[in-house]
């Protein structure tokens, strides 16, 4: 395999220089003269590694499927049964729609997702296999973590703790959950089972909490107890996590100490309309932040898309983040906060680092963040797989 | 003059049809043989009015000024008072910059600007000449209303009422004012200088209103009060009025009820950060609710675009409008409510509405507003003005 050498490229938008590439990973910057070697020029892009979508739902988008015509009710609850009769009505077929979802994040400079994945007695394991062969087949462009995830509920749909089972012997990396009180009724048995389920596997946890204010925080001490007790520090997520947007400061700040202390990620997609995580607050307490999409344009709204640097510039005007450190902080949740959550291997711009890489056009991080433009290249494992935002494996 | 047909247009994403356009304006729908006549594929296109950007100030944007490192404090006093030392520094050029904005506005299906322009004892009217300048020299292609707005302050800068008289003598078409208490630190004196001005001048009001909770919403009180007094019913803008989104909903329940009764209108950003008026809720009470990007790549932040588009996208986020009847609603708040708060002739798509129309490429209008892609066509008064979404007018 020959090296790769991209020459005129910044770092992170700091000084020019070049970055050789050999079997994949980043073997160092800087002028070296070496046989059997490629040159491209980075026109002075930007180098970043590769963008990290956190918290995506690719067995339901409705990418490539004609316009979706949303009319559906406002409660949790609605959006939940309509996408159940949406999915046979409109034939949402997993492995197609997650390969699409797949190819255009790729285009947008997206090398790592964390996926959830419906597990519920009406689909049964079928999204899980669906993203699985969708994980085989682009394999080379991203790298694709499944969330076995009881979108419908556990305990109050017998049955499904089966599933959840099957979906993790199938090879769902991740155990999910999802809102203990609102939805299954049931707090601790809710999380019993999905702790246990992930002591009995040895996968992390990844936990979808839309339960607001002082409910939602009551589910989050339960969170804490159990990563305490079964040793599981650093292993867990809780995504959303609307209740750390509530009012009662004091409450926030003793979840926000007990979090830090139990090393539990906080995931949040920087809802507009919703109270939510504070990240420069968490990061400041030394919590990882990640961000994602949530599902993109799906039967629950048209409006996320699977651009990391558009959820970057989301999460900057959540947070009020102005100042070019704070947009770059915007930016790691997108990047560096997505890959410690996940726990990547050989992830960022070091030396033996993984080249999964992009290139941004852009004077400053701060400015490719707010202006988007197409990524003119990326590369997985050293490879290119899209330029100037096409990429360029195929889309079924 | 030629008649233009352009056939094969969906006007607001409903049935196939053509539009003739005859001197200007919108002639009818359907087929018309007649003579004179270029006719032009729309490509199955939606057809929609021209985009309205009813609040921004165009006067202080760095559009095309290498990148502003922006490491500004967080109170918004720091803001005002960086702004008024980097517009020295930076030589931020208010004809210059403003026509930067114009044209790019243009291009991306802009045809009516409001724009609030910096009336200072330091800038004193230039910065009002200077948006006169570019108002004269991209009337083809866009409409543009001054704002006289005393950014600094009024009464705790002797000299600046002065100045504003001037602003409105020399073509400043709305008297505009700024939180009477928390900057003028006198709320019956700012405001009875502000409507005093626009009784002697006969020109609207439009008031930036970032006073938060109680204290905006005594502010509010104020407003209504001057508005009825003097008739001024249908002449009132109140910007921001971040109030709105306070927690005591007795009070925003009463004020939208004396607002909607003084037909006071109502214009927001939809700032993810801040709270915000509830647009669907003010709009059920029969409100004009317009919306506009605020400062474009300014020194107060780096996030904003002057393109509608994007802003009903944010508006849509903001205010959780997910279903497609309410993304709709959104991009209203970039069309016709922007054209009633500042009151437009002929606006609209009925025959005899003048001929301001954006071809967007989108299945539906829902669509058309999350993909924000190019605009296909614009027209300002029948004539193109911007393709594919480049303008053809130049920029400096």
């Amino acid at each position: 395999m020959k090296n790769l050498v991209i020459r005129n490229i910044r770092p992170m938008g700091g000084e020019t220089t070049s970055v050789t590439i050999r079997d994949g990973r980043i073997a160092g910057y800087g002028q070296t003269i070496e046989d059997r070697v490629e040159t491209m020029d980075g026109g002075g892009a930007i180098l970043i590694p590769g963008l990290v979508e956190a918290h995506t739902h690719m067995d339901k988008t409705l990418l490539g499927m004609g316009w979706y015509r949303n009319e559906v009710g406002p409660r949790l609850i609605d959006k939940i049964e309509n996408e159940r009769a949406q999915r046979r009505i409109l034939d949402i077929e997993p492995a197609r729609q997650s390969a699409r979802q797949a190819v255009l994040a790729a285009s947008l400079g997206v090398t790592h997702i964390r996926t959830h994945v419906d597990v519920d007695t009406e689909v049964g394991v079928a999204g899980i296999e669906g993203i699985l062969e969708t994980r085989e087949r682009y394999r080379d462009i991203v790298d694709i973590e499944l969330v076995a995830f009881p979108q419908s509920g556990m305990l109050i749909r017998p049955g499904t703790v089966e599933l959840m089972e099957r979906a993790l012997q199938l090879g769902a990396q991740v155990v999910g959950g999802l809102d203990p009180s609102a939805i299954d009724r049931d707090p601790k048995g809710h999380l019993d089972v999905v702790f246990g389920l992930a002591e009995r596997y040895g996968v992390p946890v990844d936990i979808h909490l839309h339960e607001p204010a002082e409910l939602g925080a009551f589910s989050m001490e339960l969170i804490i107890e159990r990563t305490k007790a079964l040793g599981l520090q650093g292993k867990v997520t809780v995504s959303h996590a609307f209740c750390l947007g509530m009012s009662d400061q004091d409450y926030v700040a003793a979840l926000i100490e007990a979090l830090a202390d139990a090393q539990i990620h906080i995931l949040t997609t920087a809802p507009a309309s919703r109270p939510a995580p504070a990240v420069k607050r968490l990061v400041e307490a030394g919590i990882v932040v990640a961000a994602g999409s949530d599902g993109v344009r799906d039967t629950w709204g048209p409006y996320n898309n699977p651009d990391m640097l558009e959820r970057a510039f989301l999460v900057g005007l959540r947070n009020n983040l102005r100042r070019d450190d704070e947009v770059a902080l915007a930016l790691d949740t997108c990047t560096y906060g997505g890959a410690r959550m996940m726990g990547l291997e050989g992830y960022g711009l070091q030396p033996g680092d993984r080249a999964d890489l992009v290139l941004l056009d852009g004077e400053t991080l701060a400015e490719a963040v707010v202006s988007r433009r197409p990524r003119k290249m990326v590369l997985k494992s050293g490879k290119i797989t899209a330029r100037d935002g096409i990429a360029l494996a195929e889309v079924p």
